[in-house]
C-alpha cells in the first residue's frame, strides 16, 4: 500500500519537478521526504538512518545537478531512499526489498537516475571516476559526483581511487558524508583525523586565524616585513599545500559543510560546478537525522530497524510463542566466546560486522582479543594471517558476499602459507531482502579451488558449534559457511566435539535415490523426505558436512549403493558441492545420473530465503519433485 | 655454481655474523653484497634493481634488529635478495628461481628468517600489524617491521593496514622504500605528494624554518610576544599534528632520509627502537642504485633483466636463427591498438603492468585511451566499469593471479550489471619462475561461476586475435586467458575475424579417445597426437575455446561418438574445464570415461613451464600417456 506524501513531495515525479520549486520551499521538501521515509520504513522495514542522514544532501543535489545527464554514485546504497523517491519511485517505494519490487540499492535496470549499481562498500570513486574520464574523452562537460560514506572511506579501493583521481584532471566531486558510522561505529585512524577537521582545532579554521594574525603583525613596520613574508611563505607551502590528507592527493579540498544546512549545501555546490578537477566536499551528517529515536538512540539499531512505531519510536519485535532456534550469527558469537575462554590462542576478527556477525559479543567479553578492522576485508584476511604466524587461531568471521573482497589474501596470505585461519562465511546462500550484491551465491566454487583450504557447511546449530571447535583444533585453512538466519535447534547449546575433517554423515537410510547435502539447507531435504515417505518412497539422506575434502568412504558407499543421486546446495551450480561430486564421480570410474539443485548460472533478484529457494528449485517441494522425478514410480496425485 | 663472495661476506651465514663486524666495516659489506648480487644475477637472471636499492638498508636492519626474533616483512620481495643472502642462503643463491631451489621471494618454509611469505603488492602492513598485535596479546617486546615501496603503497590494502594500525599502539615500524618506482615507474597522486615531500619544499624543512624564523620575531620584544604565541600554536597544529599524510593516519612520521648512508641508517633504525608506538620512516633510494647501467639505465628493464655482461652493462639477447612466434602479450598489446584505431569505443587499462602487459604499446600509441592506474587492481576493475557505463568498451589487462585482487569487483561491479568490460588475463597458467604466488592456476574455476561472463582461452596468436575482435563486438563481460611466453605463429598477423561466442573447433578428427583442450594447452595434445599417430593410434582433438559458454553442439558430437574423453587445461582441476565438461555430461545424461587432466589441488612450486607441466602430467608426453592408458590396445614399447 503506498504512503500518502506531503504535498510539495507529491508534485515531485523527477528531478525536473522538484527544480520547479524556489529556494525557499527546499527546507519543507526535505520535512516532507525525511517523513515520507519515516512513514515507509516504519511500515515496510530497510535501511533507515543513512537515508535520514542525506535528506538535505540529496534534496540538494538533485535540486542543482542536472541529474540523469549530470552523473551521480552513492557509495553502498543504503543512503538512497531519498535518491529513489525524487527519481521516479515514490510511488513503488513501499515495494521496496520485497520480491519483485524495490531494489534496496540503487541498480541501473531499475533507472536511468541510478548510474552505478551498488551495495558492497567503496566503489563510488572508481566508477565516477570512469565516467569522468569518458565525459573528458568525450568532451563532454558534465558533472561527475561520487557520494561516499567515512565508513566506505576506510575500504582500500577508495584509496585506490583517489590515488589515481588525484591525477586525472577530471570533472569529478568526491561528496564525504561523514557521519563517523559504518553500520556500526567506524573505526581507525581516518576516522579519528576526519573528527579532528571537523572540530575546533580545524585545518580551516587554523588557516584563517593565521591570516589574521599575519595582518596584525604588519603593524611593526617594514623590519618586520621580512620575516612576515617568510613567514606567510612558510605556511603557505605548509599549511596551504600539505595539511590535508585529501590534498596529499591532490583532491582540492572544501568544507567541512553542515550537511542539514540546505541552502548553503545548494549554495557549496553550485559553487563547485564551477571549479574544475578533482575535488572533495567534506560533508558532516547525522545518521538518524530528524527522526529523534534515530538520532539519539542506538545507531546500529536504526540502521535498519525493521519495522517500528513512528510515534513512538518503539521497534517491532516478534515474540515467538514457542522457543525459536537461534540466529546462526549468535551461535558462533556466543560458541567463539565459549572456545575463546578455553584456548588462549583463538581470537576473533570482523571487518565493520560486528553486530552483524555477533562478533560485538567477543569484543565486549574480551575487547584485546576481538578487532572490528574497519572495512577492510582484505587487511581483515591477511591481519589474520599475520596473528596465525604468531600461533594464534584467528577466527575472521566474514559475509560469504564480502569475502570476494579478500579473494587474493585467502589465496595468497593464508592458502599458499597453510596458515590456520578459520574463516566463518556469514550470510551464505541467500542474503534475501538485500539481492544479488549480497547474496553468497559462489563461495564454494570460488574457495574449494583452493590448495589446503577445508571448506565446510553445518546443517544445523550442533554442527556450526563442532565444526567451529573441530577448525580451532586444525592447524590449517579452514572455512565454515553459513546462513543468515535461524537455525534449527532451539536447544542449540549442546556439548562440542571434533569432527573428522572430511567426514559426513547418514541422516536418513533409504534406497533407490540418495540425496547429498551441504550445510543448512539439508533441513529442506529432511522435510522433503518426511513428504515423500508419505507418497511412498524412500530416499536417503546424506549431510555431507564437507566440500573438501569430500568423505571418500561415504561416497563409495553411496554409488555402490545408488544409481541416481540428487545433490543439493544453496551456492552456485557452476563449480560447486555437485560439480565436486561428480568430479570424485569420473575420478572413481562411478556412473550414476546425477540431477545437482542449486543456484543456477544467473543474477538473481531480491526477494525472501525461501521465495528464492523456491524459485531455483531447491526449496523442500523442489527436492520432493527432483526426488519423485527419479523415480521409476510416478508418485499418484 | 656458487659466485664467491666477498672476504667479509664470506664470512656472514647469519645476522649473528653481521652484527659481528664493526659499524665502520658496514660500507665494505654493502659493497660486497651488492657485488654479490650482481654476480649472481648477471649470470641466473632475476630480479635486480630493487635488490640494489636496499642493500644498506637490509644491512642496517639485520644489524640492528634481532632477526629473527624481531619481525621483518618484506612487501613483494622482489627487494629481498640481500636479505637472503645475509641470512643463510648465500651458498644456494645461485639455485634462486631454479626448479627445486631457492625461491625469488621471502617464503616462511625456505628459512626462520622470512616471516611472511610475499609476491603480491601491499601485504606487509597487515601481516606485520598481525604480528604485532600479537607480541601485544602476548607481551613480547619485539620489533615488527614492514618495508613497502611507494609502488605497492599505492595498494588499497595497505592504506586499510595503516586506517588499522594507526590506532593499534602497537611496536610497528613501517619502512617507505621510496624509489619512485613499481616495474614501471610509479604513478598516482600519491606519488607526487612524496616528491613533494622530498625535495626543497618539504614538510620536515618548512617545519624546521618556521621554527627558526618565529625565534627572529621574538626581537620585536613583548609586543610581540602575544602574537607569536598565537602564531606559534596555529602553526603547531596546523604544522605539527596535520601536515603529513601519514600522521593524518596517526603513524609518526621520520624522514626523509638517504636509503643509501647505511651509517645513518644504523642510527636512525636504533633510535627508532627506543620510539613506542606505530611509526613511519620514510626512506629514499635509487632503484638499481651502485650499478652504473641498472641505476642510470632504464629502471623497468633492470628490474628483471634477465643475463647481462656485468662489465659492460650488455643485456644478452637470444638471438634465434629462425622467425619465432611472438609472446602473447606482444600480440595482446599490437592487436589491442589496431583494434582501437578501428573503433573509437576501445580503452586499455592495467594496473601497474604496462611493459609487462604490453599495454604500453597502447599508452603510447594514444596515450588518452590507456591508462596505468598504479598497483589498484581492484580499482582498475571498476574504474574500467565506470567507463563501460558511459558506453566505451575498456580492455583491463590483469595478470591472473592478481585478477584474484580484484574478484568482487568483477563479479559486483562488472558482470551484475553486465556491462562490457573485457578482460584479458595475463600470465594465465604456470608463470614460471616467479613460483606459486604468481601461477595463475584458478582463474577458469574462479571465473566461470560468475553469471553473464564469457570465459574463453586462445590455443594460438590467430585465436587471441579473434577473440579480441570477437570480445570488443560482443557488449557484455567477456574474458581471454593466456599464459606468459610465446604462442606458436611466427606469421600472426591474421585478418581478424568475430567467433561466434561458446563456439570450439576441431583440430582432428579421430577415433576411441576424444582429447578437448582449452587454450595454448592445445597445442600439447597436438604433439602427443603426432606421436601417438605415430603409435597407429587416433585420438580426435577439440579446441574449445570458451568454457563458458560451452559449445554444446560439439560436446553433442563428442559424447556420442567418443566414450572415453581427455579433458586438457593449464588450470586447476577442482572446478575447472574439465569439471564443466563433467556438469554438461551430467545434465545431458551423457556417460564416458573421462579423464581431466590439470593442475592439481596442490601448491606448486617455481620452475620452467614446461617442468611443472610436465609434473602435473599434462605435457605432451603426459597427455600421449593418459591416451594409450585409455586405449585397449597398449602400446608396445
Amino acid at each position: 500500500m503506498q504512503i500518502t506524501p506531503g504535498p510539495l513531495l507529491a508534485q515531485i515525479n523527477s528531478p525536473e519537478d522538484l527544480k520547479k520549486f524556489s529556494k525557499d520551499k527546499l527546507v519543507q521538501v526535505c520535512e516532507e521526504l525525511r517523513q515520507f521515509i519515516v512513514d515507509n520504513v516504519s511500515v515496510y522495514g530497510g535501511h533507515f538512518g543513512a537515508s535520514l542522514g542525506v535528506v538535505e544532501l540529496t534534496v540538494a543535489l538533485h535540486y542543482v545537478l542536472n541529474t540523469p545527464t549530470d552523473q551521480l554514485v552513492w557509495d553502498v546504497g543504503h543512503q538512497a531512499y531519498g535518491h529513489k523517491i525524487l527519481t521516479g519511485r515514490r510511488e513503488k517505494f513501499h515495494t521496496n526489498r520485497i520480491y519483485g519490487g524495490l531494489s534496496g540499492f540503487p541498480k541501473r535496470k531499475e533507472s536511468e537516475y541510478d548510474t552505478f549499481g551498488v551495495g558492497h562498500s567503496s566503489t563510488s570513486i572508481s566508477a565516477a571516476l570512469g565516467m569522468a574520464v569518458a565525459s573528458k574523452y568525450k568532451n563532454s562537460p558534465i558533472q561527475h559526483v561520487a557520494v561516499i560514506g567515512d565508513g566506505s572511506m576506510t575500504g582500500g579501493m577508495a584509496f585506490e581511487a583517489m590515488n589515481h583521481a588525484g591525477v586525472s584532471d577530471t570533472n569529478l566531486l568526491i561528496i564525504l558524508n561523514d557521519n563517523c558510522m559504518s553500520i556500526d561505529p567506524n573505526v581507525g585512524a581516518l576516522k579519528d583525523y576526519l573528527t579532528d577537521i571537523t572540530t575546533s582545532h580545524t585545518y580551516n579554521k587554523v588557516k584563517d586565524e593565521v591570516w589574521k594574525i599575519l595582518g596584525k603583525l604588519s603593524k611593526f613596520g617594514s623590519s618586520a616585513q621580512e620575516v612576515i613574508s617568510k613567514v606567510e611563505g612558510a605556511i603557505k607551502s605548509a599549511v596551504l599545500q600539505q595539511s590535508n590528507l585529501f590534498e596529499s592527493l591532490n583532491l582540492r579540498y572544501f568544507g567541512p559543510v553542515d550537511g542539514h544546512d540546505v541552502h548553503h549545501l545548494v549554495e557549496v555546490l553550485k559553487d563547485l560546478k564551477d571549479i574544475p578537477g578533482p575535488k572533495i566536499l567534506h560533508c558532516v551528517t547525522v545518521k538518524g537525522k530528524g527522526y529523534e529515536p534515530a538520532e539519539k538512540g542506538n545507531k546500529t539499531t536504526w540502521h535498519a530497524p525493521g519495522t517500528f512505531d513512528k510515534v513512538t519510536g518503539e521497534i517491532f519485535k516478534k515474540v515467538p510463542s514457542t522457543p525459536q532456534a537461534p540466529k546462526y550469527q549468535d551461535v558462533f558469537g556466543h560458541t567463539l566466546v565459549e572456545l575463546a575462554e578455553q584456548d588462549p590462542k583463538i581470537m576473533g576478527i570482523t571487518p565493520a560486522m560486528p553486530s552483524g556477525s555477533s562478533l560485538n559479543i567477543m569484543m565486549k567479553a574480551m575487547p584485546d582479543r576481538a578487532f572490528d578492522v574497519g572495512i577492510a576485508e582484505q587487511h581483515a584476511v591477511t591481519f589474520s594471517a599475520g596473528l596465525a604466524t604468531q600461533g594464534l587461531v584467528p577466527f575472521c568471521n566474514i559475509y560469504s558476499s564480502f569475502m570476494q573482497r579478500a579473494y587474493d589474501q585467502v589465496i595468497h596470505d593464508v592458502c599458499l602459507q597453510n596458515l590456520p585461519v578459520v574463516f566463518c562465511l556469514d550470510r551464505a546462500g541467500f542474503a534475501g531482502a538485500d539481492g544479488p550484491t549480497h547474496h553468497g551465491a559462489y563461495d564454494i566454487a570460488y574457495f574449494r579451488c583452493i590448495p589446503n583450504l577445508v571448506v565446510s557447511a553445518p546443517m544445523n546449530e550442533e554442527e556450526l558449534r563442532n565444526l567451529m571447535y573441530t577448525a580451532s583444533r586444525y592447524g590449517g585453512p579452514f572455512s565454515i559457511r553459513y546462513p543468515r538466519g535461524n537455525g534449527v535447534m532451539p536447544e542449540w547449546k549442546t556439548e562440542m566435539r571434533e569432527i573428522p575433517v572430511g567426514q559426513g554423515r547418514i541422516v536418513r537410510e533409504g534406497e533407490e535415490v540418495a540425496i547429498l547435502t551441504l550445510g543448512h539447507i539439508g533441513n529442506y531435504a529432511v522435510e522433503a523426505c518426511q513428504d515423500l515417505v508419505k507418497e511412498g518412497l524412500n530416499p536417503a539422506h546424506y549431510d555431507m558436512r564437507f566440500v573438501k575434502p569430500l568423505d571418500e568412504e561415504l561416497l563409495h558407499e553411496v554409488f555402490s549403493k545408488f544409481k541416481k543421486v540428487i545433490t543439493v546446495e544453496d551456492g552456485c551450480l557452476m563449480g560447486g558441492f555437485g560439480s565436486a561430486v561428480l568430479e570424485w564421480m569420473a575420478d572413481h570410474g562411478y556412473q550414476a545420473q546425477v540431477k545437482r539443485l542449486g543456484i543456477p548460472d544467473s543474477i538473481i533478484e531480491h526477494g525472501e530465503q525461501l521465495e528464492l529457494h523456491r524459485d531455483c528449485g531447491f526449496d523442500p517441494a523442489g527436492i520432493a519433485a527432483t526426488v519423485r522425478s527419479l523415480t521409476e514410480v510416478v508418485s499418484v496425485s
